[in-house]
């Protein structure tokens, strides 16, 4: 799809994105996001103040594609199996979609200050905390199989967040198909009774 | 345990292998590593090289790890329900044993020369195409859902690797606890017919 408004500092963000995927933070310079977008590198520092905190923007930018979504999801009015459906379905869809930015996300942010770092970790554990309210929601009405919330929860979303190692754009299937085979797995494995 | 016969090699790789854990690779410096043994930087390179070189060693450690019991459970007489449980909860059950280890072998094998990283990723397209004929082989019998193995194996293996994201030692459960809530997760999501 075109975009065509795509400004300088989205372009920025996009190939230190990229560059922090493809050699990692550490190895990525300040001089490589320059020559990646074919300025001077003194001319970064118009958008920026370091690399530190275009890592913070970057890490900023997934947490919030990722937590708006599970709100709106949780307070829907759905039976839980149909929110987790949902959830599951937008988590891998979303980690396929923005799959170097999410990358960056999971992998980067311990190269952050402390207190950023907390950010952060206190966005994701807010995630995983709605999904296991989803979980007690669907056991209690009796959707769901009495599984262990937590670890179910680390499983299903390991199944989700592994798509980073890898999804490529140019495979056979889409991010929504890929999504839909894995969410259906986690369903049957989640469903008390017999699924038809 | 009491592991009275550890060699100045076996501790020089597990110091290594946590470091490269807990800073990465490319943070490690060899001095770091002289600090974490208590010797000077100089006797290091008795036993190695470079940090490339131990880096090698690691990677081939845990690969052959993985490796070998994937083979000994394809190989055995078992049904391939039987044959997919025992391998996922081995995987699980290693990954989570080795965790430092398993995980930089995840993260870090990208630092390696081409060739030696091509060699790991074989030992890792190996490990897969057995898990994909297990799959087969219970579609086939009519254990199995018809699933599409591919994306079926990347997210079961996604679901055991993720927990070297999580898992801790000091948690509540054992990995051998967590691997078989993970196990009958993913197996009751693969299954034909209802499960008692």
């Amino acid at each position: 799809m075109a975009q065509p408004k795509t400004s300088r500092e989205d372009q920025l963000l996009e190939v230190a994105t990229r560059l922090f995927k493809e050699k990692g933070y550490h190895n990525t310079s300040m001089q490589d996001i320059a020559d990646g977008l074919g300025v001077q590198k003194a001319s970064l520092y118009y958008y920026i103040e370091s690399k530190e905190h275009l890592l913070r923007q970057l890490l900023r930018r997934a947490a919030a594609i990722l937590g708006t979504q599970i709100d709106e999801i949780y307070e829907a009015e759905l039976p839980p199996a149909e929110k987790l459906c949902q959830a599951l379905q937008n988590h891998a869809v979303t980690m396929m979609e923005h799959l170097n930015l999410v990358s960056v996300y999971l992998s980067e942010y311990r190269n952050l200050p402390p207190r950023q770092r907390e950010q952060i970790l206190d966005t994701r554990k807010h995630y995983e905390r709605v999904l296991i309210r989803i979980l007690e929601d669907g056991i209690a009405s009796g959707d769901f199989r009495p599984v262990n919330v937590k670890m179910t929860m680390l499983g299903l979303l390991g199944m989700f967040n592994w798509t980073h190692q890898w999804f490529s754009p140019d495979g056979e299937l889409s991010p929504q198909e890929i999504a839909a085979i894995l969410t259906d797995l986690a369903m049957r494995g989640l469903m008390a009774g017999p699924i038809a």
